[in-house]
């Protein structure tokens, strides 16, 4: 088989579309926002990815149906002349290996810049180590030009973080980018790392939707921040001596559970 | 070398075939059961499979032969109108590493598809982690009409197992599978995960040998699940105060050899 | 570069010859054997093989000369009639991954093939755990007739060595040989596993010389073997309470430059 | 995407060049050295590197731009009939697997090779387990030529070092260098290998430019060499009784933010 299958359902013609990549990553931040802003926006699949890059596995839902472990493709057409085309790449997984992140970021970058992609928006989680209380998104971009216009959307570039730099799709995919002629902004939102952290999806969001003039509501993803906030607040007081009425395993599970 | 070499060693013509796999994994539950179907269904071989995706190992035999690891394909012809013509995928590996799961897993659909296959049956363990009395099985399937099908015949549909999916070829020949357009099942007994199951390949057999109209002879894997009992009765007293006269060691030896 | 890269430096037609493999493994033994053989029949050099499965890796020789590693092939021409042609494949590593050991494998056995090779001999170390006197030479090959011809040169078949089968080059040799029509027997010394084995080397190559009518000098092999056995006295000496006048580090170091 | 992805940014005629290598390992000496040369020598780039050998990792500068993981080519053309035509690489990483350590450097090798190399020199640390005063450089060479040639320079070929051969990019180059006809010769620098170590770069280079006759301004490596020795000093220091002003912890912090 193909390292990377591309099925497109749907050949799709778009106005110079821009990209928005969240995968499963760190606090999964940027898999959280791409599911909210595909069911927000009402984006419509156009194709699917299947991989050896992926783990060969398969979920099963509740009523026993199995489906592959995948990337999608979605796109939302501009409702208007302050908007932009967009297309969207979710999924399971991110390439389990070195290689399998190259491959698949340059073979859905190939497909990208067929369509007339130019420009990248990847969405992320940066892990602070410690609980954040009102998450900041930092940024990571590939021009100076950027750097300035999307500090006057609050974005925050620190000349610290991220030190390391960047490694996975978020990264990836604007690096590589660059060799297909893309300028592109990476928003991360900052989180603990411990756990799924909605409220960091929704500052990621809040900023994307101020830079490309989308309308979201965020009553459902604020809701979900609340759930795991109530979660982590029982998390702190398991952790001090005077214990509340559920165990900290008890805890961590409804933490796990979120999602 | 071809990263997969399959040598088909008859061509042979069969009337809309169902494939069935059961490979090494959990409880050796699907390879446990392929073997016996093969058996008692006196299947005829007519291909293997040799593939760097392997070990690159070579068992021998007590007379002192080599032979490379593989799998093989073996079929059965329907024995009435009221049976299918049949495939059987076994062998001593799954591919081991992610890539060569997906790799041979594609590799054997193809055949297949070019066989006409449209059906496949996956026979897998699922670990429930302690030992289990009377273990049920558990399904997973491609479609609603599958999973109401397969209740008829017993199979237990979990909204809770397997919670995170299934990981393998069980999986991913009926992921795949979709992408050649088939349909499919994958039947999971129960099992404790500690050691080869007789008892649960046979649970998995005779739901298999109710769906497909096959009348199989219980005996001979009847008599290899007492003989694990036999075993894990001694293991259990062996972990009580109270020693039996084997010991645990031994007890935990004679489980490794059975197989 | 090419995943096998095998440069021929000398284009050598053969009759009917005997590829006879020997890489490190197990004590040594099988590139003890082969570099033996190499020296005590005059070998001709014909080739090398690089390969990205080999370590990324040079050797500097005392003299501050680099080497790549590399397998090489020499051969070596009958000298009467009781004799045969023979190629030998030796070298500094085995295959480091399970594909990588295929691969390698694969492209001698074609090479060999082209140059009229249906029959090979692979020596090896077989470990026992344990200090071994006087090693037996066990046997596994790819017919009866040759498990046969075996046992009148003393190799001994048994039940249950090797158990589990041949992991490497050795077994490879022979499993993926079947597949290019080729017969052939795997030679394996008796060895603890603990370091590099000598004697162990010289059982095997004893055993080869009668099998295929070679006059083999061997004092220069027992005389090395003698040093391990003074060397290996030492060391149990050491282990004793009563210690030698050299501590067991340094006879460890005195194996460790053994080879 | 290709495994290699090499991108010429100038088409560059050279005069008989020399290949210089220096990328990140053991104290990161061979980096160390190809930076000071670039910057010494107003080195002009000519083209990057991109690998799915490399780690899916991005780096962000302080002004938040980001940059891809790469190795990088520069020339610097002879400033007289003395000297040599040179091309220089450097970068970020050597590839992360024994595959792509041999295919980056055959792909350069191969590029090298049309623009006329036939003399490589490769630049690295050789970890001596313990703090070093006055680094002597070890060679190792292809050549007996070439090795009386170096020691002329005050390079140190020893019998025993490096005893067990050299892994990585350093020593590949000159081994597969020999499949490309190329002649060459390493430089190590004597290092701790606990910390980066500009002293030993340093000296490195000092052999290079008498080799090569180049004329090298030391004073900022000197500069840096002596913030490392300082900083050395402090944690040896803290390693005693009595302990400085700054912790040990501090100390080593330090010496992670030089290089």
């Amino acid at each position: 088989m193909e390292d990377v299958l591309i099925r497109i359902t749907e050949q799709v013609k778009l106005q110079d579309p821009v990209l928005i990549e969240g995968l499963p990553g760190v606090g999964n931040v940027g898999k959280l926002a791409i599911d909210y802003l595909k069911e927000k926006l009402n984006a419509t699949s156009f194709g699917w990815i299947h991989s050896k890059f992926f783990p060969p596995q398969v979920y099963v839902s509740e009523e026993g149906l199995i489906r592959l472990v995948s990337n999608d493709l979605s796109y939302v057409r501009a409702a208007g002349p302050a908007q932009r085309d967009l297309i969207l790449l979710g999924g399971d997984y991110q390439g389990i290996t070195p290689e399998g992140q190259y491959e698949l970021t340059d073979r859905v970058l190939a497909l990208a810049s067929q369509m007339g992609v130019r420009e990248v928006y990847t969405l992320a989680g940066f892990a602070q180590g410690h609980l954040v209380e009102g998450p900041r998104v930092l940024g990571a971009a590939t021009s100076e030009a950027r750097v300035e216009a999307m500090k006057k959307f609050g974005v925050v570039f620190s000349r610290t973080d991220p030190g390391g730099g960047l490694i996975g799709a978020s990264g990836l995919f604007l690096g590589l980018g660059r060799v297909y002629g893309m300028e592109g902004v990476c928003l991360m939102g900052e989180t603990s790392g411990y756990f799924v952290d909605p409220r960091s999806a929704e500052a990621v969001l809040r900023v994307l939707s101020k830079v490309l003039n989308l309308t979201i509501d965020f009553t459902e993803l604020e809701h979900k921040a609340k759930e795991i906030d109530r979660i982590a607040q029982k998390f702190r007081e398991a952790e001090t001596p005077t214990r509340g009425a559920e165990t900290p395993a008890q805890a961590r599970e409804d933490l796990g559970y979120i999602g």
